[in-house]
């Protein structure tokens, strides 16, 4: 039997998302048919909406609907202080965790010369540019604790020695929870280096 | 920080689809929001081109892209056998395993009074109907063997028994592959229950 073109088209279509495999696209393709239209519809547009209103902010590369962002607008925020991450998904997951007050700067990638990406395909100019017409007083540099995100650092650190205060890099350690059975020696080995005076108060 | 109020709207949508948290959601709605505009606009449009295109068989109720699907329009399938099942996905699965070749009928649920589902809102006149028209030689009750499943099984037996030659119901027992060990007992039941002579091939 041939299952009909445009159902096939759509369970390729879903199939392309990530961590969406064949069998989980046919599932979700099948409720799309079997739901309300107007539900399928209202996916169907919310799609469209964001992709259209959707833009980086012309400040700092994060996502806003507006020319500048909601965080890059915000007087009570500490625009001296500015937060370099990787990627624009990054911000909403720091701002989740209410621990910082300054503001960000989406590098839209990291170093990898392997995968093509130099420090001139990702946002570094436009931090640099940013950073000369307003300076500031700390960059607190979070990329990934990777091999492209510790290269990046590094080349960030180079970078801003002169034009920066102070630069510091996110600590790096037993995440909260974990178990240290389960830690590679990597992880072990920055929270060994990292190890800090002890506190009585209970921060985890 | 406010997301942007079309990511949230993307979200929630995808939110509702089965199996997605919103965990996921979010990972999916950024991915849409990170791909080349054009994937994230075609997969919109498959949504709205599959719901407007496709539609259920005038005749047994699968999923077709035609007035009347390619299956009840086949004349090398045999029209005298109709097999009954819940959903228009079964007849995929069905058909994937290349063990039927008669033609089918979705009764689009089963009989569940709790949930308010009773003969009348399935497509059971419809069968009677198809039934009067062009009468067949058996009936294979393929409903899913749950309470609603077997409610719904009885009820055709009953409502046919006197109309259609053979009503048969597929075999219930030990899944290929299964563990004795995991098997409950319900299944064990059925599987003993429907014990058949032992054959020296192999046909797992």
């Amino acid at each position: 039997m041939n299952i009909p073109a445009s159902l096939v088209q759509l369970i390729d279509e879903l199939a392309k998302l990530p961590g969406i495999g064949k069998k989980t696209a046919k599932r979700l393709a099948f409720s799309l048919l079997l739901r309300q239209e107007q539900d399928a519809l209202d996916l169907a547009e919310s799609i469209v909406r964001a992709r259209k209103t959707i833009r980086n902010c012309i400040c700092c590369f994060g996502f806003s609907d507006l020319e500048i962002c909601d965080i890059c607008a915000d007087p009570r925020r500490d625009h001296e202080v500015i937060c370099v991450v990787e990627d624009p998904r990054n911000i909403f997951t720091i701002e989740n965790s209410h621990v910082f007050t300054g503001v960000y700067h989406v590098l839209q990638g990291a170093i990898s010369p392997l995968q093509g990406i130099t420090p001139d395909t990702l946002k570094i100019a436009e931090l640099q540019n940013r950073i000369e017409q307003s300076p500031i007083q700390e960059l607190v540099i979070s990329t990934n604790p990777t091999l492209e995100g510790e290269a990046t650092a590094h080349y960030l650190m180079d970078l801003f020695k002169d034009s920066v205060p102070v630069i510091t890099r996110i600590a790096r350690g037993m995440p909260a929870g974990g178990d240290l059975e389960f830690a590679d020696s990597n992880t072990l080995a920055r929270a060994f280096e990292g190890r800090s005076p002890f506190k009585t108060e209970i921060d985890v």
